[in-house]
Order: structure tokens, then sequence, then C-alpha cells
């Protein structure tokens, strides 16, 4: 085996071939806290039967500081600050504008003192993906809800573990839930970061394909997605990934209406040939 | 108009006859967080587009210190501390033990330094009723919701008003509130609290007429929930209101086989009887 070469990365926009140049991880949990056997009249209970909903947004809210740093002791500690790859970062011309036309928000945000792209590729989070308690249909009902669940998963950067932040995530929502409710957390998945050296001659020749087929040279940039498989990949088969992929952002990856730019297409095709070529010679 | 009789309410307990002497008011509220304008993919946008779901929890959690203490600003400031009342509420014989298997929660809990009653009927809560957001089904799915939506209600002492309250509550959410989402509060329903008199010919003749029909003399307890139309009867008609019910604990209030004491449907009509002969007379 020379090399593992996978197609499933963006370019950082158009005209701007790319080599992906690290993936996040996951650890995604899902937490109930369970309080009375059946969802109670708020008013004759309410006050003195601690509310599921409002200790699990307690435990949620226990996650960050208000500079949006992960406050779950020794959720850092394993991070790679990756001072090269920072520098690198901020070089590349990170488009912010494209990115709040793309989303919609009214500003981006995230943990203090990183800049957009840093916190999309560099540094880790952990999110609430899904929120369901008591009544949510039209108009008001006054139940004091008998469970809360949570989804939330946290996105991992080198050389985060999916097992060990599982066990800091674990034991700090136990430090944090208050007393009368129960928290159960179940892992639903996991996946490792992973970071390419991004060095040698397979390397050399993709830069090479890449700037023959696009008329450019491509730059390096990070992917805050995960492809578990890649790091996987690399320790059983014991040779190089390149990541080397064809999307734009705003494609609606895995979502209704995914498209693929024609253009890309061609040139990406092209530039695998001739990063095939390369090797082969 | 002499009277205004409702028979509404619960006896403290089997052969405890019971006259209410306090209502909580209700102040009920949904809260919407919005973010992105579709959900996204939590690896490719986590970190740096702020989560609704994560600020929701925030929010939420801003609205109780660690003793469960409301932090709202301003929320005590009308409460009535009530010191007469609590100091009878105190000598009640009330069955916490009753309240744990009725709820089936691991261990009572609410405002530090205050008792069960006093929690249930002399102090205000806020509390979350519903929360909805992102994905809910089984198993993971990596989305950074687009909105989030939580139904928060605050049952209400003397002499909050519910529109006083929600003028704190909208400010201080929208103080709390993080960048980079919009939230946005609608008022679903409102009532005034209620504390009675409890002295005059009304209250004689009611004490006079349940020690006839149960043979203890009653108690006065007061009641979480809230009836709105009682203070708005008693501004209107400018009569007193008395509370004589014959519920129990325990007995399904609105909720699927809702259930009533033969013996207190015997007693209460003799109750009755009773106390319209007195008034009669």
């Amino acid at each position: 085996m020379d090399a593992i070469i996978i197609s499933d990365t963006t370019m950082m926009g158009p005209g701007m071939p790319t080599i992906g140049a690290s993936l996040r991880g996951l650890a995604y949990f899902e937490m109930h806290v369970d309080g009375p056997a059946t969802d109670l009249h708020s008013g004759s209970y309410g006050g003195a039967v601690i509310n599921p909903g409002t200790a699990l947004a307690r435990i949620i809210a226990s996650f960050h500081d208000d500079d949006w740093h992960v406050t779950i002791p020794g959720f850092y500690d394993d991070v790679d600050e990756a001072a090269d790859f920072r520098a690198k970062i901020r070089e590349l011309p990170y488009d912010e504008e494209a990115l709040l036309e793309e989303t919609g928000v009214p500003e981006l945000g995230g943990e203090a003192s990183f800049s957009t792209p840093e916190r999309l590729w560099v540094r880790p989070t952990c999110e609430v993906n899904g929120l369901l308690s008591g009544y949510t249909g039209e108009g008001p009902k006054t139940v004091l809800p008998s469970t809360a669940m949570a989804k939330v998963s946290c996105r991992l950067v080198p050389n985060q573990a999916p097992k060990a932040v599982e066990e800091l995530f674990r034991r700090h929502v136990q430090t944090v839930a208050p007393a009368g409710v129960r928290v159960t957390i179940k892992t639903l998945h996991g996946g490792a970061p992973w970071r390419g050296e991004l060095t040698g001659s397979l390397y050399e020749a993709a830069e090479d394909a890449l700037e023959t087929a696009f008329g450019v040279k491509p730059v390096y940039a990070g992917e805050g997605g995960s492809i578990p498989i890649v790091p996987e990949f690399e320790d059983v088969l014991d040779a190089p990934v390149l990541l080397m992929g064809f999307g734009l952002p705003g494609e609606n990856a895995h979502a209704p209406d995914e498209w693929l730019s024609v253009e890309n297409f061609e040139r990406g095709t092209h530039a695998a040939a001739e990063l095939l070529a390369r090797l082969a010679g």
C-alpha cells in the first residue's frame, strides 16, 4: 500500500484547489434527566419538585464559560495547540462574509481569541444537537415535565480520544447535576480526529497535479467535520492519507438539493488523472 | 352579593377539611432562539456559529442560582413575605412522605431556606414547561439546530402582577441572550395571584359547617395552582371569596383517571348544606 486518497472534502472556494490538512473527531452523547414519574401540574408541585427541563438547561449551560470556552475539567488537556498549523491557517484568505451569507446568522461567534477557521479546524466543541422535554405543541400547558432529553456532541481535535472525552463528560455531568433528578448518559457515536503530515512524495505529486488541473497552486485547509475511517485506514494500512476533494462550501452536503460544480467535477477528474500518472511514474 | 364560594381546591389529606387560603398566579411565555437559516452540519460549522440550543440552555440556566432562588432582577420586589401566613403554614401537619410517593421523585427540592408548603404556596417560581430543538429522534444526528424553543412559566404570589413580571422577564432575557442568535418572546397566558382575608362571618360559618360535617375543625392551606377568575370575581363583585374544596392530593386532577373520594363527596355535600343554612340564618 503506497497511499490512501480520499475525495470527501471541500475546496476553500471557487478556483481554490485544496488539500485537506485535518479532520475533527466526534464523541456523541444522549443525556436523560428524569424527575417525577409522570408530568405534573406545575402549580400544584412547582417549586417543591426539581424540574428536569430546568435541570437539563443548568447542566448544558455548565459546558461553557461566557467566552464559549469549554469548561468540562480536563477537556483541553490532550489538545495539540498546533502552533505551526495555526500560523498557516491565519495566512489563508478565509471568507467570513461568505460564511455569514451561507448560514444566515446575524453574526459569527465562538471561542474567544480564535479566528473563524481556527474555531472550525483546530478547536474542539461541545454542542447541543437536540432538545426535548414536556409540552411542545401550540399554546400553553402548565406541566412540570417528567423528563428532559438532550443530544450533545463534542467535535475533537488531535490528540483528544473519544473514550477519554466520554469519561470527562460523564464525570462532569454527574458533578453538576442537581439533587432531585436522575441523570443517565448513553454514548451514541465516536470517531478519532486526524491531522496529516502533509509532506513527502505523495503531497508533492498532489500539489503538482492540482496546479496542472486548476492553473493555481493548491492551499492546505482544515475540515471541521469527521471522517472516522481516515485515522483507521492510516493505522491499519500503514500508508499516508491524502484528502483531495472538490466540493464547495454551500453545496448542501448530506442535505436536500446537494450539488457539485461541473467545472470542479471536470478539473477534479483531470487532477486525479495527473496525480495517478505522477504516482505511477 | 354576599359571598363567592368555590369548590375547586383540595383538602390537605383524608379527614382534614380544608379552607383554601391562597392561590398562585401565572405568567406564561414561549421563547424562541433563532440562529442559522437552516439546521447546519455540526462539524462544518460548529464552533464558529452560535448554537441556538446551547444559547437557550444558557438563558434558562440564568433564571436561578444554585439554591434555586430566581435571579431575574426585580423578580421578588413585589412579593409579600407573608410572615403571618408562613408562621401558620409551619404549624400544619404537612406530609412530605406522601408527596414523595405521589410524585416518584428521588428527593424533594426547591428554594433554599423554605419548607415544602412554603415553596408551593408563598414563593413564586420560574419553570420550564417544554423544550424543543434540533434532532430528537432515535440515534445520533450531527446537526447544529437552526432554532430552539422553550415554554417557561412563572407562578406568582401576592403582590406580583403578571404584566410586571413579563416586563422583568423580557428585560432579563434580552440582557443574558448571547450575541449571534435572535431571541423572541411571546406571552401566552397570565393570571393574578390571590390571598384571602380569612376573617368575618363567611369564614366563621364555613369553619362551623366543615366541623359539623367532618367532625374535626378545618385547617387553612394554600394552593400552588391558579384560579385566575378568583381575584377577578373578588374585584368585580366586591364580595369575599371562600375556597372550600373536597379533592385529595393524588386524585389526578386534570389528568386521565381523575377521581373523587365518595366519603368526601358525601361530607362535602353535607358541609355545603350546613354552610348555606348558616349564611341564610
